[in-house]
């Protein structure tokens, strides 16, 4: 798997006219060589050469690669300069194709020690191979989305009148494990009222009170893949005003999936949502992008928004989560992933989306 | 406080003979301008120039810079270019000092349009600042880390026969919680048996039983600022071998602390530390750094380290965490922090380090 992977990022690279590239991004180094490590502040890095029978791997000796790794493991200490190794195995008279992600602190000495002919953003290479997910990656896509599914009917069950936000999303983890997710694959929104007209919210110590919109914004991490959803509930009453944005964002997220299919462009398929917020009046209180992708990360590289003109593909996963923040009063938004298929797509999140008010 | 400390950072820099600086950092931001934003993959950047009135935040409008915030805020949205807008406010003819995390998405571009007539690596001057915790940052260091120790006394008591680490590392969090924490400071180590042996694992489903060690290494972030502490217990019984590793440990943790006072080198220190262990005969089997400074950040700059030659200063705020690793075995850490003062340092952490046994 990991080979047919790598040859893909090789043939990209070769597109690109780039021969040598340095992976950093912790779940491309998994998605290539099947090792995760989160470094820190430590140096991790895969270097994929055209022609190399396989990788290297260059990671601190306090992190064990795999028993059966495909690749050349290149280990070194808090003491050793893993610059050095790295030098020692670039191309000095090619370009280095460098990871998005690679930090400054790595990069400026790389360039001062001229270990390539010059440094070039290559990453996209993964991203690309990353972007389309092969049939084992869409059935562990479905199980963290059905995971996340059967996690938000339990989510709803914890909240009561008084409640904080904060002590809700407290025990969000544990109901994830139960479920045989190992945890979170971000830190969970739970927005009461108001808060929920900021999207990126974070859970504090609001309490509930009848008339709030609740807002989870939440995800797992299965089997290392994510899933993401956002529901919004209303707890007690709902007034006409509520009501009728909740069944506008609630149309845009059906236009915006409706509007899924190859050939259609990112940009399309946000204008697909966005119009009917805009045709109802609320375009400016959609704030943000309709969606992004999301795979091993639950952010990966290709906005659904209004400057991506590129084209989907069957096999791309992300979500459509249109929204209506009205500042200081209340917010609504409604999240699905979607794979994109040969006709459509596929929608991996079942929970309900018709008005439920929490009584 | 945001004045003085930037002017600091300039007299930095300008020692270093730059007169501008991109800070990316969230922390670094949190430092100097008194807002914090985790952007994710969108840009966020702090522009310090000498001689400017006040530094200059780009920051997407998603997210809000408080009211009052002293530095002119530039915003822009998904489908706008940050970098231009920070091009516009760079002197292309002066050297820009950059972040060490300033990502290659961003570092290369800026690079390929000229915006400066170099870069180098400068973050330092904020880290040297960063690392002498002025009188208020001591005073939180300090409440951190009193949270942590009543913590600790809670998290022991949720062990008992047959619990899986993940089951408790799940509860961890509403208990920093309800001691006034708002989370953990880092992603909790909850090991048991060989798995202690691992100074790096996660949590899973290993369950307890009599005979395993115990090892909590935990920390919370209260108003912002971090604590981190490891303690080791054993469960049911302790092994004569056990017994003895343990107070090899202990005995290094004490001799660590014994060796800070102001002129020390970092590198002594974890000598003091590292000697008890080896003379035991256990030199092998501790593989990583003594510790680390601590402050916004559960790792800042400065490993307290073999190959770090720097003095300690007062105000500096480290750990002293020194352990013993029998792979396929067990595993002892004990780890306080201490702040360095005029004569020697002070102890953050006061709970017990006497070996003890859950029953």
């Amino acid at each position: 798997m990991s080979k047919k992977r790598i040859e893909t990022v090789l043939e990209n690279l070769s597109e690109r006219g780039i021969s040598q590239l340095l992976v950093c991004d912790p779940r491309s180094i998994q998605y290539l060589a099947d090792v995760y490590v989160e470094p820190g502040e430590r140096f991790l890095g895969l270097l994929l050469r055209a022609g190399a029978e396989q990788p290297t791997l260059f990671l601190n000796r306090l992190f064990t690669a795999p028993a059966g790794i495909e690749a050349e493991v290149v280990s070194f200490d808090d003491t050793e300069d893993p610059l050095a190794l790295l030098a020692s195995r670039c191309d000095a008279n090619s370009v280095l194709g460098c990871d998005k992600n690679l930090p400054a602190r790595f990069l400026i000495p790389l360039m001062e020690r001229n270990v390539a002919s010059g440094f070039a953003l290559a990453s996209d290479a993964v991203d690309d191979a990353r972007a389309i997910k092969d049939e084992q990656e869409c059935a562990l896509m479905r199980a963290a989305s059905a995971a996340n599914d059967a996690g938000m009917a339990q989510f709803k069950s914890l909240v009561h009148e008084g409640v904080t936000e904060r002590a809700v999303a407290a025990q969000l983890e544990e109901i994830y494990q139960g479920l045989g997710a190992q945890g979170h694959s971000f830190s969970p929104i739970v927005s009461f009222g108001a808060n929920a007209a900021d999207p990126h919210h974070e859970p504090d110590g609001t309490r509930l009170k009848r008339g709030d919109t609740v807002l989870f914004d939440v995800g797992c991490r299965k089997d290392e893949y994510c899933s993401d959803m956002t529901r919004t509930f209303f707890f007690g009453e709902a007034s006409d005003e509520q009501r009728h944005v909740y069944e506008v964002v609630r149309q845009a997220n059906e236009a915006g999936k409706a509007a899924v299919r190859p050939g259609a462009r990112f940009c399309d398929i946000d204008a697909a949502a966005r119009k009917v917020i805009e045709d109802a009046g609320y375009g400016p209180y959609f704030t943000h992008r309709l969606g992004h992708q999301i795979g091993l990360d639950v952010h990966e590289p290709g906005d659904v928004s209004s400057v991506n003109e590129e084209q989907v593909a069957p096999g791309m996963c992300f979500s459509i989560e249109p929204g209506i923040y009205l500042p200081g009063r209340f917010g609504v938004r409604i999240e699905d992933l979607v794979i994109v298929t040969e006709d459509g797509c596929e929608v991996l999140n079942t929970y309900p989306r018709e008005l439920s008010i929490i009584d």
